[in-house]
């Protein structure tokens, strides 16, 4: 099957590998209907993380079951799934409390699972799903073609950004700053909105995203950035900030920006991946009463409550894709978004 | 009057000082009836802060209204009142959002007012009290002096145990986990059991303070510190941690004990005054889902709601106080609690 390599920065290819097997009993093998490229790909994309031998990569996808291991019981062959960024049983501790990203017993895409063997990447034709019954997510029903990029948003971006504003506490009559105008900081502002936040500011330097921003429920932009940007989202909220930041980047600036923008007493909500070595200023925090309350987004236990808003209509995250290619295309579509000609890119194999 | 005077690392001595007056009509003078030594007054007394000139040092007393300014109306001459650590107006935006540490007009005690006037601290025999209608809380009537010990804690360490606790998210059947057992540790255990938790493990290695702890309603102790610490509270919560983790030490090793010993998914409510360059490693943080909140206490919103649990005798938080001394011998107190040989100590002016 064909799948895509990162061989360095900027070396993306797609290549012919090893057809997916079902090696496990709790195994699946789905094929890709539809992939995309995420944010945190641009690292290794941009040499930002060391790529130091050819891997595949990928970790978004929805798709349709084409074999099961004799002890998965929950998915069929056919049916149409969403499978998280990563894998899990939803039965250990963790998954039960919510926190699927610490599945004691998951593990991530592009990388060998507990029992050394290698589980795909999302980006390509086909993936071996560990843990299938856990892991994904079945649909009911074939969902209309039209609905599949928003439904492959529950993959990563839009449980990330929901995740970011149910980690600020984002609830009815909040105010609400959202850090990052690219995919996940777009979802996040959606997720704001759905939740019931009255006052939104999305901070934003592109036309194109601030459109979608504001279709998305922003009430206002914000171009500025650093001590400017500060001071000018304190002053639209009485002075003092709003109750909820959302940070949606990972950078040591981005998080600054965030923490100094909440009110006194408000909390930061945190999913950008942290780039680099940044850590939390605890004087800062302790002096305000800001809290940061994050992290790799459990996803996968989000599916539940905002797939039937997917399937009606009423929630369109799959906005946030503005360009889509064939796999076959997937070094354009990260060069796409490395150069922001694009937020973020749909690949059909 | 009598006061504290600190001079140096170790030198702290009871001075004649100047009487304070009213000199803003928001004003009040308070004579001090309990005050007390903070664990934070250790600092510049181990020289951990230096102290580069004679200061006065204090913050937390309860007594009785001597005289008001012009634009008091909400405490009267003759009222007992409990004072938070700092002063505040209680009507501006932060303070009503609940955050009177950050008012945007308060201060701290022993410190220039925004007018520029010595503010005194609490460790004399009177202080004047700027803001007096938001900073002072007047009790209904005259306590009965048993109570007092109780009372003075709602100044500080009451206060600030419970905002670890509310800060961590603390509610009835939450799993908690304490680090630190000093006077707001103890506190935080306490206000953990009002709260709801369900089993709340006291980490300490004092056998009278693992008694305090016991009466306030830990359920178990844990003597271990470090990873040994940090693998027996994971292993008390099956394997994967308490829900709420309360830092009330404020040393990088506190904080760094605390964030591991959280579950995924988990809270560190920390009161603790950072000490030193510790930041928050927020890799951890983000690979965890463990969050953290909290911060300098807003002990005056607090006093509502504790008050009459203090008041009619279920609440009673004054046990943390194990020594009792006249305020001339406040270098004494401050050596006891230095050298381990009182948790807190009340001193009487």
């Amino acid at each position: 099957m064909l799948a895509t390599v990162i061989s360095a920065a900027r070396d993306i290819r797609v290549e012919e590998v090893a057809d997916p097997a079902v090696l496990a009993p709790t195994d699946a093998v789905v094929r890709v209907v539809a992939a995309c490229v995420c944010g945190s790909d641009l690292w290794p994309y941009r040499g930002v993380t060391p790529t130091t031998k050819p891997r595949r990569i990928g970790h978004e996808f929805v798709g349709i079951v084409e074999e099961v291991g004799s002890d998965v019981s929950k998915v069929s062959v056919g049916d149409f799934v969403i499978a998280p960024f990563y894998w899990c049983d939803m039965t250990c501790a963790n998954c039960v409390n919510g926190v699927s990203t610490s599945c004691l017993n998951g593990g991530w895409w592009g990388a060998p699972d507990r029992h050394g063997d290698f589980v795909d990447g999302g980006q390509g034709e086909r993936v071996r799903v560990p843990l299938a019954d856990g892991t994904l997510y079945p649909t009911p029903g074939t969902p209309d073609p039209s609905l599949i990029p928003s439904l492959l948003t529950l993959s990563d971006v839009m449980g990330t950004g929901h995740h970011a504003a149910v980690s600020a506490g984002v609830g009815p009559g909040s105010t609400v700053a959202v850090v990052g105008d690219g995919a996940v900081g777009l979802c996040a502002v959606l997720a704001a909105k759905r939740l019931g936040a009255s006052r939104i500011v999305a901070m934003s330097r592109h036309a194109d995203r601030q459109a979608i921003a504001r279709q998305f429920g922003a009430t206002d932009i914000v171009e500025e950035r650093g001590a400017e940007g500060i001071a000018r989202i304190k002053e639209l909220f009485d002075g003092i900030g709003p109750d909820c930041v959302l940070e949606c980047v990972g950078t040591a600036e981005s998080m600054d920006q965030a923490l100094r923008s909440a009110r006194p007493g408000g909390m930061v909500g945190y999913v950008g991946v942290p780039n680099g070595g940044a850590e939390l200023p605890i004087q800062t925090m302790f002096g305000t009463n800001v809290g940061a309350n994050g992290g790799v987004a459990p996803v996968r236990n989000y599916v539940a409550e905002l797939l039937p808003e997917v399937l009606d209509g009423s929630l369109n995250p799959g906005l946030v894709f503005d360009l889509e290619l064939p796999l076959s295309e997937a070094a354009e579509a990260y060069a796409a978004m490395d150069e922001r000609r694009a937020t973020k890119v749909l690949l059909r194999p």
